[in-house]
């Protein structure tokens, strides 16, 4: 990390520095303690539950239809993941949503592995029509996002979870979705793109170890939609969990011995991090 | 820790102090290996496994109705958690405790976000009729199913899964609600609350990081299970497991850099505490 | 490890060791990156997908009946764990044998609790008539399995998921399974057994703490399903993952202070291992 890529506390207009802006969002969710509902896979309640927590969000696991028309209009934000899904949780998500927008709760989609099978498309796309604040997935699922949305017909298909192609790939698509939802996306990867379709803004903090920590990329978007809580502004909220994301992984890849170490630390630092750190140590690409 | 509030192997009667007789239950369960069925949610069910394997018992998640009326009647003890609750868990679960009761198995229930929703409240409500050994939850959780007793017109409903009260204020309904269940009753918080109605004790123990490990709560309650299983007195399995969680916890928390290395020293310190150190660190308040 | 017990890189005859080996089949593992679905229970989600990245592979949790049917046939192997079964996912199971059989892809069977269930009992042996390549289970799992094939009449009823035989009491069933069977068969213990039926070999390595892990056995099928994977003899891909297992337990258990440091480094070292370690400590019974 050279003197050259860090950045200021303010920009030279005197407005706060994206990363100024990031700390003081991870300084508002530590206060606010918003609660977070998550719709989410069985791999990643654990991680996700933990995370959000870390960071000092309130996480609620409510997924069943009984529950969620009662629960959805009193959370702060709701996160939807489509990984593990099923012909239930997909009613879930629905009913969820659509109470989300009816109640004026923001949330967000993270559409695990789209692209690669026809239900699942079907259940984005339906999705969709809910207006997410957010959309955040890898490079391969925000161009599969994109075509189901019918922005493209380039096929996007990966085999499975992981992504077949760069965020610089996925960037173009990207701004044309966020325009298209009026939402703000985000391509995580080597580089992590950030865009509402009029800003953009690359972060290329992060460690090659971080894919192999199952759900990390999961656990982000819920930890997104705690700061989507706490902010009016979806691309803001977007880039200031993106910033830290790839500043707290970093720093917990520097003495990780492995993925299991890697996930310990990275825990441990989503809870100690000072938010000045995320201004001083942001790198954008 | 002071001198003054450690306690000595047996009281002036020369009976064992509550300290001395939780290690000694500590040491029944490591020699008995109990089987614990675990009726739990998505979130917990690898902290509440791992948790049950750390302090030496045999755990189990057998949920289904296909499989519950078989196995339900040779488990040492059954744990019912409605913290991820469906149509479908709910009624393994009311099958189960049928089950229980009628083969003279204890049972403990952990009533997840009590008071926040209708759906779970009447679900709650349905299985106190089948009579638990232990019920163990939050101050508000406590207050909640003592309402849904029937106990108090007081609404204590949380928004999401965390107390919004103090374990004092909800004493004075917890002692209310045991002699009314003719059970235990435990309300964790800062300070824990262990009561059958007339006896009543106080445990001091633990780290503010606790919370902050999802899960930490259910895994409480499923290792207060294995205590059940070898103690004919839920009041003193539930008194063992409260401070063997809080003495553990704040020895794990001492070294801890955040909730996620606490998580991992907290497993290691199930599985290698010394029972006489429960006995020697334990502080009653 | 004397020097003794350790192997040189070929044997007499000049063919590679069963150690050199299995280090060979990690390589290939690790270049082939193969995406392996599995239906497994909720308690081992996490740890089978973590381990699955750590080893090299891409892990897909794909159980959705409307998904499978367009998932099976891409995939690079498949493995199916009856943990926490319900009529549900025992049809999703069924689908994606099926499935898989009829497009040639290798399955693998974790047979959790066998012997001690009625309904699991017969899902496993419906399971059984489409042909795993591997059975992996602990001794009383195999014998019950073997049981459930009409090879024996001996009752093998453990009560819960862990053993109640030694692998050595379980060998001959096990040998008599697989040729039965026309696959591999693997019975875990404190030595591992391995065998086609005509080949029979016997791991040392490991350490009584690993048990203490919950899924860890269930993360070892998954793992074992990668090497299927890269290797068209079931036999030898249920060996490498098994000396891989012992292996990396046995390592990662010299510096754990219990069953959470435990799971910690056994990740981190199943990303770590040089693959010429494993043919180093092999230690063969």
């Amino acid at each position: 990390m050279s003197g050259q890529t860090s950045e200021p506390a303010s920009g030279p207009t005197g407005d706060p520095t994206p990363g100024a802006r990031a700390g003081q969002l991870l300084r508002d969710v530590r206060a606010a303690r918003p609660l977070v509902q998550n719709i989410t896979n069985f791999v990643s309640m654990d991680i996700v539950a933990n995370a959000l927590l870390a960071v000092g969000a309130s996480p609620a696991m409510v997924h069943a239809p009984e529950e969620t028309a009662e629960f959805t209009p009193r959370v702060d934000a709701l996160v939807v993941n489509v990984g593990t899904l099923s012909k239930d949780s997909a009613h879930s998500m629905e009913q969820a949503v659509t109470t989300a927008r009816v109640h004026g709760r923001p949330w967000l989609l993270d559409p695990v592995a789209a692209g690669a099978l026809t239900f699942r498309d079907e259940v984005i796309q339906r999705l969709l029509r809910h207006r997410p604040a957010i959309i955040r997935g890898n490079a391969s699922e925000i161009m599969a996002v994109a075509r189901a949305a019918g922005l493209t017909q380039e096929a996007a298909a990966p085999r499975g979870v992981d992504s077949a192609h760069t965020t610089q790939e996925a960037e173009a698509l990207a701004a044309k979705l966020a325009r298209h939802g009026f939402c703000a996306v985000v391509a995580t990867g080597e580089v992590d793109v950030v865009t509402d379709g009029e800003r953009i803004l690359r972060v290329a903090n992060g460690s090659p170890l971080m894919p192999r920590v199952t759900a990390l990329g999961c656990s982000m978007s819920a930890v997104m939609g705690a700061f989507l809580a706490v902010c009016d502004d979806p691309f803001e909220a977007a880039f200031a969990a993106t910033a830290l994301y790839g500043i707290a992984g970093e720093r917990a890849a520097a003495h990780a011995k492995g993925p299991g170490s890697l996930r310990v630390a990275f825990i441990d630092t989503l809870y100690a991090i000072d938010p000045q750190d995320v201004a001083a140590n942001l790198r954008m690409a």
